[in-house]
């Protein structure tokens, strides 16, 4: 197939390389433009502007947060005002169930479709083409784009006709995360206290009752206090965090640790945290029970 | 090997008939009498007395709480006054590390040692000889007590030589449950307000980020809202978590997502769920963003 | 003093009308002109536009949220771009202080003076001339408007010269009173379960350690349940808790009785309190206990 | 009136001495002999045993906790087994509800009379006489010790005839004070974190709606960060909240807030600060905003 691909930072530039070495034609933006060369050197064509990209019947974004995606989407000379007619908008960043709605509506003013298509994945199964993909839209639509997520992800979900799912289904599913990390955080303090090896209690149940990526990815860098470099920096996820919020608000859902990990993110970074792993908070209830201070204040 | 079973509850009686397939020689009590007769087709010999059940150098115990535990142990007649110097008791039952403590004092006390090896599993696991055994005390009655886990569980764990931190353990893995149906009431009752499948996403989430037993189990029960019967009561799980409260408070460890589902629990029982399986706090969330009233009340 | 009022709700009709008494010249402007008449009845100008009620050096504004503060002050026709130079915007709403920081930073562009005034206080205070007022701005302005406030309130509490200080004072102090409805709410539930006479237990509270109107006034709301008609609706009390954690998130300050409070609002109105007195959420805790349904659903 | 006082602490001292200074005839008894002696001078006399306090009608416990109440009335030569049938045994104590049933038990088979009286106030307003008596029990024995009530306190608040009644208030009016001391320290964690004056953020609520000793005393202390010497140390109040939450989990009643409470008292005292007074758990949420570290760490 023919796309533009927009947004070439830690997960867009493994996606887009996919997409060529699967055979589709891709033409791709970012902002910086050195970002482009590896793309340009397995064959991508470079677009000049959002416009540029815009050309084929398909563009897919993948940005950093609602602030660049309004930009690149709905900002003047942006997708919206310059994909054709029938035309679709593939929308694989992590944002606001809100802009993914004003996007859809947009789009459909201008006669367009979106999609919506947030991954789970780190920037490791981005370029190995082993993401988990959320799509959400027009059924026709997401058959079209079957080819394009074959190539990026292992495997795709579908959550129905309204992009807007697929948005709260992803923030959701971060939620859980963040909450896991939260949690193992308490049980690592108790069990650290009584002077029994955290290591071992994480042997223990990620061979049990929790063998899952969340549990050991995030089992092992808790026990080990690997902070740094952050996979995934505190104000990142206190972002989505605060995007899950809003949503659940919006809709009267009270959830109370979700609450209660919003907050142990606000703590994190307004003590000195910001440049340290969102796991980062595991220590907070270390740190409460007289144990130790987290390495980043 | 030779060996007391005293407990022959739902999971007690599966343990039991393991060790005697696994041609040790057992000899079972049970306060009441009925539960005892399928073991006796097994093999075992019943005990008319707790006394009689401590004749070997081992004895295991596999009891529903404290009280049990207390009594079978410290009462007049009970393990500790006479079981042999030298003697093992091999404590399966989840309770309080303060009892975990006492015991390990008075079996010191009568010369005797105390083996602290709680267990993950339901009772399906324990049928099949498949639970997961956490397991403290002398290394060298470990040891030797290794053929009788073998024969009932799939793998043991070791946590030292300090029997209290096996309880500890063990409650602090129930805790990691209890945060996990917590976490899961939460999302569902966003996602389902928000009109999405909670069926999809619970196949989403433990298809790549969360495929574990404690996800695809509370998952489907919490889709399905199947509380009952309860599988684990919910007065059965306040009474774990308020059993980690009291070890965390004893430590001063604060545990706010253990405070929370405590709090939780409470909330259940009172509001007539006392039948219901613990799960049924996942419905508190849906509750509150109005969805609808748990089935127990 | 010659001094334009916009706004002749519940609070404003009041004020204004003090204001008159107290000999002031004021005109007036409300959005639904039948509000006015009253006032002009005791001598009141009518103002046709917020241009007209913008012809003196001062202007305040009583409104009912952010939209609308932002709509009469932003919008074209609007303050800013009506009042002179020199002149002084009196905003005695309670609105987020990311608007008041908007709303200084116009004014001082358009080479005008804002004093944020929010005030505490009901409808009957207001009537009275007997609010609390917390007024932050110029000190020279702050001066001026010092006969204003006079004729308004009992006192005036000066918060220095950054009208953002104002609108965050407000609102914290809002979230003292929210917090102390929960805090009621829960040892009310308690001592309600106990069989205890609730009734007394605020008299006890409100003689001895707790006697003041916060507590003698929500303490009998409570008790009585009288929450309809309310005094306060739970929207616009959630308005305000949210308004308070959007300040305090952008100062990554964590305030987890604020998010508990917030998490009850949402809940009250998903389970269809939104017609309820905010105190309703006092409500919550009994019925966790087991005790009752709100009136509300 | 003769009676016996036993427990001669800051609060017990100028209790009975102001019995004795309305001249009732009082003899004392203190673990700690010295103690006894101011009292002598004012005219007791001094027993030498519990038993010997108890050889009139009526005896007065003021106790610093359960297990000294338990340890003075239930053991071998304490009240239960010492007072004459008939008579009655004040218990001025904050102890738990469950100890207060037990001793209701105890004396009833005893043919004794129970009455709880536990109090508010500190000990300059026991030396003054004035503090606050919660009195429940038989209302005839209420009414006999209505002239002792008068001479230790100002005024006297009947809770029926169950003395569990008046434990149970008691540690809920303290569960008042632990939920302001914590919203104070959230508010002016955040109004600090912002550049407002504290102290005059106190003043104005003080003034206004909130113009209760609870809040001048603690908006006080945390203002001026004086924590020490400590006028009721964390463990004493972390104890109070425990024994609130035991009663509250008895009636399956959730109180978010004082979970929370209790949480931040075991944070203090495992950070350090066990020799502070509990209201420097308001230092928490300052420390959770970057603001400063607690005093005692």
């Amino acid at each position: 197939m023919q796309v533009g691909f927009i947004g070439l930072g830690h997960m867009g530039a493994g996606m887009a390389a996919n997409l060529l070495r699967a055979a589709h034609e891709v033409t791709v933006f970012n902002r910086s433009a050195d970002k482009r060369r590896p793309l340009l050197e397995l064959g991508a064509r470079a677009a000049a502007t959002v416009a540029d990209a815009c050309t084929e019947e398909t563009v897919i974004t993948m940005l950093a947060d609602d602030a660049a995606l309004r930009q690149v989407a709905l900002a003047e000379g942006g997708i919206v005002s310059t994909l054709r007619a029938g035309g679709t908008h593939v929308s694989m960043s992590t944002v606001s169930v809100a802009l993914t709605r004003e996007l859809t509506a947009a789009h459909e003013h201008a006669r367009q479709r979106l999609i919506a298509a947030p991954v789970f994945g780190r920037p490791e199964m981005a370029a190995a083409g082993k993401l988990f993909i959320v799509a959400a839209g027009a059924a026709e639509a997401l058959r079209k784009c079957q080819p394009l997520f074959e190539a990026m992800g292992q495997r795709t979900f579908p959550f129905g006709a309204e992009p807007a799912a697929a948005s709260l289904v992803k923030l959701t599913g971060n939620f859980l995360i963040a909450a896991t990390i939260e949690t193992l955080g308490e049980a690592l303090a108790l069990v650290g206290k009584a002077g029994i090896d955290p290591a071992g209690f994480v042997e223990l149940m990620t061979s049990t009752l929790f063998p899952a990526p969340a549990y050991r990815t995030y089992g092992t860098l808790i026990v080990e206090r690997k902070f740094q470099p952050a996979g995934f920096a505190a104000p990142l996820g206190q972002k989505d965090v605060r995007l899950l919020l809003a949503a659940a608000e919006a809709l009267h859902v009270s959830m109370p640790v979700a609450s209660l990990v919003n907050d142990r993110l606000h703590r994190l970074i307004a003590q000195g945290g910001e440049k340290l792993d969102w796991s980062a908070i595991s220590q907070l209830a270390a740190e409460d029970a007289g144990l130790r201070r987290t390495g980043g204040s």
